[in-house]
Formats: C-alpha cells, structure tokens, sequence
C-alpha cells in the first residue's frame, strides 16, 4: 500500500468514529465543509486548489493530502500543484518545505496509481 | 497496548529526558505549566477543559492527548468534550478535524479502559 | 466612549455589513457560531471563557473582546478571567502577553460600566 | 480618503523603505513574491485568489487587502470573492471572522471606487 | 512622538495594569519572560535577537518593537538586524513582510534617536 | 538507525524528489534559503540558532531536527541549545514542550554520536 492509500484508508476509518461520536453542531460543520468546495462562482477544481493552500500554509498534512487527492480527482495538472505550492511556499515560509516534501511523494503515488 | 497508552508510556520516558537536561528556567517553566491547572477560582476539571480546547485550537496531538487523560481522570463526560471540541472546532476550523478524529479514538480508548 | 464601546460600535456595523454580504455557506457558519456557546452538557458560562482561551492562544484582539463582553454578561469574576488567562499565557506563550494586556484593561472598562 | 486607500499609500511609503534597507537575500525575497503571482500553467487571476485565501487564514489583514486590490484589478467578481472567503472561515474557523468583516468593508470601497 | 516612542509609552501603562492586576501564576510568568534573556551560555545581546526573530516568525508587532529595542540597547547593528530579518523572512515567508516594513521604521526612529 | 539518523536519511530522499519536481521560483526558494544562513554580519552559528528558535517557536520537528544537525556541525554547545529552546519556550509556551522533549532526544543522539 502506498503512503496516500494509507493516508486514504486511516482518514476513512476515523471519520466513520468521528461522525458516530459527532453530535448536531459537529455534524453541521462537517456538512459546511463539503459545501464550500462545490461548483459555483468559483469551480469546484479551483476550490480544491484553494483549500490546497490553506492547508499548506496551516501546515496540516492530513489537510493537504485530502486536497491533493481531490485535485487529482478533478483532473489538477502537475504544474498547477507545484505553482500552487509555489504560492503556499513563498506565503507561508520555509516552515512548509517539509510539508512539500510529502505532497510530492504523495502527488507522485496519486499520479503513478493512475 | 493502546495509541494512547503508547502515548502515556513515550511523554513519561521524554518527559523523563527533558527533567534531566533541564536547566533552572525550564523547570520553573514546567511547574508553572502543572500549577495553573490546579483548583482555584475555576475549578480543576474545568481548567482540564480550557486545555483542551486550547491545545485543539493550536493543533498539538500531544497536548491533546494530554488533557483528554486529565480531563477522563476529573470526569469529565464525553458529552462534554464533545462540546468542548464544537468550540475548538468552530473557533479554530476544518484544519482541526484530523485532530478531533484522532482525540476521539484517543478518548474512546480511554473510556474503554476504565 | 471606552476602548471596549468603541470596540462593540465597530463590530456592530461590520457584522451588518458581513450579514449583509453573505452567501448561505457564510450564514450558516455564523450559525453554527452562535450555536455552540448555547447551554448544553457545558453551561454557557463555561463555553464563553472555553471560547475566551482559544480566542487568546490564537490572539485575537477582536475575539478575545467579543468574549470579555459575553463571560462578563454571564457574571465571571475577575479571580476567574486571571485564571483562565494564565492557561492562556502558559499554553501559547509570552507572544499571548500584549493580547492579555489589552483583554485586561478591556476587562476594567466593562467592570467599571456595571 | 477610504480604509482601502488608506492601506494602499502607507503600504506603498513603507514598502520603499525595506526596499531602501533591504540586503540582497531580502530583495530576492521580493522579487520571488511577486514573480509566483504571474501568469503561468495557472493564470494570475486565480492566484491572486490563492494569495487571498492563505493570507485569509494566516489572518494578516495587510495580506489579505493587498490580494483584494490585485483581486479586484483582475476583476475577480464579488460572488468569487465570497466563496474564496467561505473556504476561508471554514479552513481557518471563526478567528478569520474579524478579517472577513474588513476584508468585505474594503472590497466595497474598491467596488465603489471604480 | 514618534510611533516606538508612543508604543513604549503605551506598554509602560499597560504593563502596569498587568502587574496590578496579575495573580501568582501570571507573576511568575513574567519573571521568568525577564530571566531567559539574561547572560548565560548564549550572551544578552544574541538572545535579544533570538527573541526578535521568534516574534518576527510569530507575527506579532508589539513583541518585535520591544525586542527592537532591547537589541539597540545591546548595540546590535542595523545589518545584523536586516539579516536576522531575512531568516524570520525566509522561515516565515512572505506573511512576515508588513510586519518587517513597520520593524524597519521604527528601527530608523531608534537609530535617529541615539 | 538513530531517530536522528533516520530523519536524515528520508529526508535526504525527498530533499531530492523536492529538487527534481521543483520549477524555477521553488529552485530560487531552496537557493535562498541556504544563503540566509552563510556566514555575514550575523556568523553563521548564530544564524543556526536563529533558525532553531524561529522552528521550535513554529513547531516544526523537521526543521528542528535539520537545524539541531547545523548547530551541533557548528559545535554550538547543549548549554547553548538549552538556554536558546528556553526562549523558544517561553516565547511559544507550553505547547513547544513535545517539540523540546523529541529535540532534546535528537540532540542526544547528536552527541552521542560523535
């Protein structure tokens, strides 16, 4: 299993824990939080890359992989991600580097499960 | 053995560590960090919880950790932490939820340890 | 006009302004917002200063005085703002201090408006 | 003068002063900042918007005006500003909440002085 | 009154309000912010400027001022001020930079004030 | 294989991967952020000490650990370290403490080593 596959597997299983153990105000938030990437001013690929960046300056791998995967599925080219990391780089500092660093290995593993 | 208790059994031998290269500074730091928890104009159990929520907001799977054991030891209920993550959630945003999936395996491994 | 009236003016008119602006995704964020400091398994009372605490450590000015004036309405005393701030203070450090600083003669203009 | 234009000439008196102290590693910091905002396998306009959105949730509202003056001379409308923003409050959580209300307040100023 | 003068003045204020209003906790806090700068291992001077570019990082303006003005006390020169910018820059990333353009004022006004 | 070593080693292959799926402006990045740590009005041990408080004040393992290899190459000693993450504690506070307990580890290890 590939590290994203193993990513996409643990991230799985503990949002089924976290949707059971959720009560109303958890479970509206988590509904929110589909909400915002669908199609709309802004396209739902756009919207993948947005949230791309945000998790790559907010530095959460869980976060960017999620996105990463997304942005595969929306047909995200390679030079769209690394521009995108080029904006999250130069925003958010040498501090994202070994962030990445992970999302490239990831992005390749995405790219190579085609 | 656990996530948790792994967790428990790791801080103990690092936290042993970090007692012993301690400098006077660091330890006067450490006994702060142990005092403004105890009881007082707000009592223990409810400082457990604003340690939570803290930690959640600022993303530290220790610190979460941490205060999830001390919150199980006061007793607190798992209606409350539940609620005490709404805020963290809300507060702090989507970038918390990989946390609050972890915190709640932790927190059922707790309760199942009883 | 004190710093935490003129605080309250601002927010007053900003918030219409983004109630105004907003589409169904931010309205129901600001929803939720309200939500979770409702009563519930944690009184509101509680929720005010958990809300308070995360508001510190992620130094919030703006956050931080919206939840003075609600802990304040809810009659937390002073004994129990100090304590909360001190998990503050230790949690995220002396980057917190100017936040405290200001919170605390916030603090003493809605004592002194009682 | 609006807040917006305000911003725009003290940043502009500001910025010629680090120009004027800046070192060579700094200058080629700059330089790198403005290169990753042009036109390139993602287009400027959309990166503007990748730069509002992670200054949104690094919640610097000098960042975050700069991207909206840049927004709006790419002519980035107000229902795309509104969603990038949604998928800042959710990713960043309430915190941005204060930044969003004067982000908004800008952006109708640069509305209104077109 | 220039804006470093004005902020001293206004910190003296504030930090005596913080003093009277401190309980034990807060007081020990703010002795020991006072004693890790202190000469030790690493001299006054240089942890003058570790603390400047850990505010710098953290984005927080009144703890660069303060610290600016502790480094132009211990004779720190503005080139090892510029290149200690450039890591806080580099480290930090370009979210850093509206807070360097106001450090580099009001280091002018500390070097026009000798 | 030490934690240390192993950090070095995966490292080192992403470093690479980072490298061969880097364009223009993250090479320009990568490039800078070697040079603001060479030897200037600042030397270069200190500059390592810099980066080693502004990551530990950013709670970021990696960059812990690269920048505890580059002190201790630089022959920095562990009354140094202690005394530069006392900073980084007290600045960052108590949610540093996992960060400084691991690091304290791999500089252990570092030594150790020798």
């Amino acid at each position: 299993m590939t590290g994203i596959e193993k990513f996409q597997k643990e991230r799985a299983e503990l949002a089924e824990l976290m949707t059971e153990k959720a009560d109303m105000s958890m479970k509206r938030f988590l509904n929110l939080d589909s909400k915002v990437y669908e199609d709309g001013a802004i396209p739902a690929k756009q919207k993948e890359m947005l949230g791309l960046v945000a998790s790559l300056v907010l530095r959460c791998d869980d976060c960017i992989n999620y996105h990463l995967v997304q942005c595969h599925k929306a047909r995200v080219t390679e030079a769209e991600i690394v521009e995108a990391m080029d904006i999250g780089l130069v925003v958010g500092g040498s501090i994202t580097i070994p962030h990445i660093r992970r999302a490239l290995k990831s992005w390749g593993e995405l790219e190579e499960g085609k």
